[in-house]
Formats: structure tokens, sequence, C-alpha cells
């Protein structure tokens, strides 16, 4: 099964959210990620959502159909922009912060929280950067740690030679 | 109403999503924004919902009933580390790039894709913060905007003296 990334905007409703998951759940999709937030626009939101699917045309065609959602479109992993943002506590007694610190500048990483037990990492990047900082500090202790869920949007395919960045 | 944040930890199973967004939708409560995403542990999933209600006692209590709804938390917007990532894209002739990247450059923004006619940005902070972009561009014309949904973590409270981060 492969990895799809599906980004849907929909109008802001109380159901919309369950009518779409529950679409997913009915079809045993395993939803690997969603992010919903808004847009520019207050009556709109846009879900970015990652889902392990042998195949995904049927379902654009049921999703289509529910009331609320206004466009579906996937995007194709290859060509997208992706990011996320991780925040993850890890253990640290004081001699190992300098060990942490070096990791955090690797990947640059900042550190919003620190006390004398831990360090709190906000950590940005495509999924895979952000799991290869997960297992380098996985040895230090895992306090706790929280993900967005990716979010994507596509290209600016109408000029394709500026596309050096990222 | 005012915005409350759950942090909700699950079993990562295809209908869980579905149940915690109905049960949300019957009580009508508009969610605001809701990031899940993968742990440190490969089974459970990470909820961070933000939604406007009233209040919250009740819908914990029926959350906690829920299959595969492993431990709730209600963050303190006060004492929380909130994060939040944007992705937006902003028409940008050649000429409006320079007013657009001193606006990056004070939030800390980064270009993550630009072409002849518009440049995408990545920002990352507090929820105001990337709020008040929006605003500063809007005039320039958003073509696309992507929010991944607040995500938040407890401070350590363990050690208040050395919270003078973030």
């Amino acid at each position: 099964m492969s990895q799809h990334i599906l980004s849907v905007l929909v109008e802001n409703k109380p159901s919309v959210l369950a009518r779409i998951s529950s679409l997913l759940a009915r079809r045993g999709f395993n939803i690997h990620s969603m992010a919903v937030g808004p847009t520019a626009d207050e009556g709109m939101s846009r879900m970015t959502i990652v889902v392990d699917a042998p195949e995904m045309e049927q379902v654009k065609k049921q999703l289509h159909k529910l009331v609320n959602v206004v466009r579906i479109t996937e995007l194709d992993p290859q060509t997208s922009l992706e990011r996320e943002i991780m925040l993850i506590r890890v253990s640290a007694a004081p001699g190992k912060r300098g060990e942490l610190l070096e990791i955090g500048t690797i990947f640059k990483a900042t550190v919003i929280d620190v006390s004398t037990a831990s360090m709190c990492f906000q950590v940005i990047g495509e999924p895979r950067k952000i799991n290869d900082f997960v297992e380098l500090v996985r040895p230090y202790g895992i306090v706790e740690l929280v993900k967005s869920g990716r979010i994507a949007m596509g290209r600016d395919t109408k000029t394709r030679k500026l596309r050096a960045i990222g």
C-alpha cells in the first residue's frame, strides 16, 4: 500500500470532519496523519490527509459527493512542498545537554523549553528529516512527542525554471 | 465561547478519528483546528484539537469512554507551548519580491518556492504570529494557504525556574 496525500478544501461546519473520517474508516484506510486548519477565507478549512491506501480514485469520487466538501486535490509526493512540525521533549540531565544541542544544531531545531530534567525541541521540515531527528534522540529518552501531521502544497508549475529552492 | 485545547492519545485505528469527530460534531462544537500525527510509539497517534466550546468537562468524560482513546489532557493556553506551521503562496511580481522578503525576514519566514508570479513562505510560530503574517501579505494577494493546526505541549512544571525560553 502506498501513501497518498489529499488536500481537501471544506466549508467550516461541525460535521464535515466526521463525515470525511467516517468515509475513510469505512473503507478501512489508515489515516497516517491529518492536519485541519483555517484558510485565508474564514468560512473555509483545509485538510491535509495522508492515508495508506492501494488507490484513491473511488474515494475521491465519494468525497466529492459529501456536503460541504468544496475541492479535493491529490498531491504528488514527488513534486509537492511537504512540511511538518514536531515538538519533542527529551530527557536531558545537565551533562547531556551539550550532545543534544549538537543534534539540534544539525537539524536547525530550536529549544523552546528547558528544565533540569528535560529539553523541548521544535523541529520543522520534511517528514523524513523529522523522523531522523526522533531516531537520533531516542536513546536519551523521549518524554513526549507531538507532530502536526504533514501539510502540503503543489509547486508553482507555471514557471519550472525557478524551482531550485526547497 | 472560549477556545479549548485537547491533547488526545489514541490507538492508531482507522475508526478512532471518525468516532472522536462525530462526538464533537453531535455536540455542535466547531473544530477550529485538528492535528493528528504519529508518536514515538508506532501503535499510537496523538491528536491536538482546538475547539470553540462553552465547557469541556462533559466531552472529556465522553471521549474517555470511547474505544481506542488512551489519554486526554486539556492544555491551558496560558502555560502551554503552542506552535503551528503554515505554507502560504503569495502573488509576487518580480518588483514586489523585495517587500515580501522584508516581511519574511521580520517573521523569520523561509521562502521554499519561488516563480515569476509567486513566492511560497513557510511560517512557524504561535498562532497569533502566523495570523499577523497573513494579514501583512494579504494585500499582495494570497494564492494558497495551508495550516497545520496547532500542536501543543505542557511546559515542564517541575522546574519552573528554568522556563525563561519561548
